[in-house]
């Protein structure tokens, strides 16, 4: 056919445990029931026998995935820059990925995934299936691998490095520490999907613009500006804000730029985004659906009350998250602030550090649980919405952890030195130690693993005899990297959620205290030299290759950029006050107080409240998604064709 | 053939003048020529003999509208929800208009256009026509009706008023006085096309809405809280703030209610626009488009070029304006301010304010045509992106002219009286007072024309003896009302330039000065209650029948009314200060309040600077429109015949 006769590398694995006793007979046995089955899906599979558990490494030729992703219908850019339905036959339409595979990994994944769990038991009856002289039935339709999971056979189904690219990446990518702020970014996001690429390409862009303002705080704090000095701070910072404002807008650019590079149509990423949220809809409220037509204003009245409804369910979980926030949260950080003050004795000090450390963790793990429970009861539309929604409510909780004492120290004690050392402190020994624990702990996990395994193995082999014992197999070794997870809501967020969340507690240090400390940005952009280099080698190295996800934007990080903005606006007014008025003369009436406080909250209410009252009702977005579907649906087939061949001709 | 055998009113007029003798051969007369060859086209042409003129009213058949739509490549709304190419076999598969016509009004005047000027000398020679012993002669390929309009044969060519839906709308619509802000949007968008139909719909909506702020105002104003009177001012201004910032996101939502009702596929018109853009594109540099395939990096660095390029002509005209408004049009405001301010002699008063507003109609006017070249060299984008240029700019101007005198009274005078006197005076007086000349010109203009034609005509017949003359066509009433144009920048807009002006100009006055004068709100509610109608009744009876144009959201103006809403948080909090600290006792360090202002500007960046970096680089933009069209065109027939064929079935 069509430039085929192309094969995927070993990208997933499934993990089953290894037979206690090899002579008992195989006929209904379940692993080799399940890799005939597997085989006969057209996959390649290879066995591998590691010390503890057996792995089957799996490999697709394209023309297994092109069947599973017909059956998945799923949709593809064709080059008239349409999505349209895959078809296998009318392959030549489709636009391929930059570096010339059809699928993108995401997609590939999807149809592995596609084709592991759609192994059912076809048959009329209940099939009877072994393991380890274990029996259990597999009904009709039943899907072979859930029920092996369920059974505790399949212990993990896992995507798995692929060696070659793996090592050029490591080369070019995560060792190549000359390179500054230089990144394959293409090849990231051919080997990790889009949300894991865009992720990089912020985090590079980002780097890149923190020379300026790195190179300018250093002058701030160097030179002598003589009788200007006094201007100097305030020029600083309408500089630092111009240039925050910029990044921003350019990473937008910057965005859509890297998504037409990489063929992905943004209108219709959207148009992806709300035909998930039709699903949804469908889901939750299937009646309704069908009668659609016979009668609208009933479904336009249901859809808007559903709407509403959400909404407000929505700013009730955020107020009572807020609640949270200020009325537990708040008092505690501002007690340890004030302790932290008041000591003398530095063993106490360290004591009160220690406790307060101890309960931050429990009580940011418990915001972490409420937060996700009370996602649940949002109607959130897709599982995007729902991990946007996630990262607001923790951030919060970070926001305050982060930034309270700071603000104790630099405004109620006007103690600008205690808090450039407190800054300092958090930059330097928080990131370094983060990036020694981000790094170290994957791989202290990863020995115990394998201690553990080579262990029990031994005691087991005794008997036989077996001295050293090595892992043979790569993917055995893979097996026991840990996976990259969020730290918190593991349900709805990789680990980009950490990576992103330290990112963003970074820019608004820099940005909120930019006047009290010019320097910062220096060592921000050291720092981010380094976390470049060091979460390439995280992900590279240290864990399991992880699972892409379909996420094409920074999605709901932007919104809390933005907002950093506008808070380190606010907040560096109020830090050049202090700053120029260092003994308390400046006195402010309190009617005037009052008038700014309350220009502050109109202000914050105008800006913020827009964002609460989606600009489309819901029934309007609704129609629009349904006549696309139908558009799609009427033209894939005919279109296709002529397209094919039309580009044959 | 389906449903067809409809066809429209007389819809359009050509004006050509009478001929003197009637004698002569009509073997080469052009106005017969014309006349012949308007009802090859296929429309249905009426003459009718006016006075001085001769009118040829034009109707035409569906099948005509039809051929003319698929000769223009229209697209349309199918009822799949995807806009395709117009077709007359296919007919079925297209959507019609909420009152059942297949096209709107826009179309089909669009449809006459393309008729009346797409008669052309098919002939192989240069063809010799003759009007009233005049000759001339009419070039192969040449617009015949280009050419007589050049001659002086056309006078103009104008869409007419269909009289029974006029009556009909004059009733139910222009003369209901008793429905309050009700208004049969849906006919008015079938009748007047769908901007000025959104602009009814935003001015009904505004007004519902208006009672609420005016009934509260007017409760702030007679009640009296006893001891919590001092918390009544600010209360209201926070409610009033909230209400504002509600009631443009509403409006949002119900502008794309409308277009899901009006059957406008809004994710299409925003691709309209793109795809008016490309045009430009094209016509400023075929060169590059053609090679554009050929080395694609050389195009996009191109496009960027150009790109960055018009952002800065755009940033640069806007410089131009902003420094003639601040240094010619501000010290001549505050000249007068100050003059009205000081002068005690009431005459002198007079005088002054004569001086001032003969002064600052030429100021504006002059202004308004600086504005227009301005905008002629910026690369603008569309017509309609021309049209919000000159809107931005304008606005500016008209913004320190009705404000800057308010300011004046309230801030360097503390003078409230004064300021409600003047609120008063510009609300009620200029408001009643614009309504009454909105009205009153046109029917002067109205009567002075037909007064002159009838004089005219009069002085010929003299010696024919001719007595009583009066009009018996009303085609030839309507052809000497005015039309409905802007006042400023007739090129670009057209008369709701005016109207919007109005209603901007109105609300930021009840918003910036709210607190001043909180009665202010029941004015302006009881003023845009009469405005709804007496709009109305200027285009239904006043004005020529408005052309009609594409545009579908109130575009720049929501901008405009967004800035207001933060124009007058700020004011307002300004005249607080001013209304608690009478007596000025209220001090604030020079420092802070450097710093405060800094605050603002800095806020003012951050929420004004990113609308000036677009988000999405020209090229993807391009490639990404190029790509739509392309799948268009490559479905368009196929998908038609398929189409038409299931709604048959």
């Amino acid at each position: 056919m069509n430039g085929t006769g192309e094969e995927t590398g070993f990208e997933v694995a499934i993990v089953v445990p290894k037979k206690r006793d090899k002579e008992k007979d195989e006929s209904c046995d379940c692993v080799e029931f399940l890799v005939d089955e597997l085989t006969k899906a057209g996959l390649i599979v290879e066995r591998v026998n590691g010390i503890s558990d057996e792995f089957l490494k799996l490999a697709a030729p394209l023309e297994t995935l092109g069947r599973a992703a017909y059956e998945l219908q799923m949709k593809k850019l064709t080059y008239i820059g349409m999505d349209l339905q895959f078809e296998w036959d009318q392959v030549t339409a489709f636009v391929r990925q930059p570096d010339g595979s059809l699928f993108s990994w995401l997609e590939r994944y999807n149809c592995f995934r596609h084709l592991i769990y759609g192994i059912v038991n076809e048959t009329e009856s209940e099939l009877i299936l072994k393991f380890d002289g274990d029996e259990f039935a597999l009904q009709r339709n039943e899907s072979l691998v859930e029920r092996m999971e369920v059974e505790g056979i399949v212990k993990q189904v896992f995507p798995t490095h692929e060696e070659v690219t793996r090592k050029r990446l490591l080369w070019i990518w995560a060792l190549n520490w000359l390179g500054f702020t230089e990144q394959p970014i293409d090849e990231v996001y051919s080997y990790f999907g889009i949300k894991i690429a865009t992720y990089f390409a912020f985090l590079g862009m980002y780097t890149k613009w923190l020379v300026f303002p790195a190179v300018l705080g250093l002058a701030v704090q160097l030179l002598d500006f003589g009788s200007m000095q006094l201007l100097v701070l305030p020029s600083f910072f309408i500089v630092v804000i111009s240039w925050a404002v910029l990044l921003f807008q350019f990473w937008k650019r910057k965005n859509s730029a890297l998504l037409a590079r990489w063929e992905i149509n943004y209108s219709l990423t959207d148009y992806r985004a709300i035909n998930m949220e039709m699903t949804s809809f469908k889901q939750s409220r299937e009646q309704l659906q069908e009668n659609m037509d016979a009668d609208k204003p009933t479904e336009k009245r249901a859809l808007q009350k559903d709407e509403w409804f959400g909404l407000l369910l929505r700013i009730r979980n955020n107020a009572i998250i807020v609640m949270a926030i200020i009325c537990l949260q708040l008092p505690f950080e501002l007690a340890y602030a004030h302790l932290y003050e008041i000591i003398e004795s530095d063993v106490l000090k360290y004591a009160v550090t220690a406790l307060y450390l101890l309960a931050i963790q429990y009580y940011t793990k418990l915001g972490g649980k409420v937060s996700v429970i009370l996602i649940k009861y949002e109607n959130n539309q897709g599982e995007e919405s729902s991990a946007d929604s996630l990262v607001y409510k923790v951030f919060g909780l970070y926001f305050m952890q982060t930034y309270i004492g700071l603000f104790y120290h630099a405004l109620l004690h006007r103690n600008f030195t205690t808090l450039r050392q407190v800054i300092i402190q958090r930059l330097i020994v928080s990131q370094i130690l983060e990036n020694l624990v981000e790094n170290s702990i994957p791989y202290l996990q990863y020995s115990y693993k394998k201690y553990k395994a080579i262990r029990k193995k031994k005691c087991d082999k005794r008997s036989a005899g077996a001295k050293s014992l090595q892992f043979a197999s790569r993917v055995e070794k893979e097996y026991l990297k840990p996976s990259y997870t969020a730290s918190i809501g593991e349900e709805l967020e990789d680990g980009l959620f950490d990576d992103f969340l330290e990112l963003a507690l970074q820019f608004g240090m820099i940005m909120m205290f930019a006047c009290a400390f010019p320097l910062i940005f220096c060592f921000a952009a050291l720092n981010n030299i380094t976390e470049i280099r060091t979460d390439a080698l995280k992900l590279l190295v240290m864990l399991k290759r992880p699972v892409p996800r379909a996420s094409a934007t920074i999605g709901a990080w932007l919104n809390i950029f933005q907002f950093l903005i506008v808070m380190s606006i606010c907040t560096n007014c109020v830090l050049l006050i202090c700053l120029y008025d260092q003994e308390g003369n400046w006195r402010i009436e309190p009617g005037l107080a009052g008038i700014l406080i309350m220009e502050h909250i109109l202000l914050l209410i105008k800006f913020g409240f827009s964002r609460c009252v989606p600009e489309e009702p819901a029934w309007v977005r609704l129609s629009r998604v349904k006549s696309a579907v139908q558009a799609r649906d009427v033209c894939s087939k005919q279109l296709l064709k002529s397209l094919s061949q039309r580009k044959i001709d």
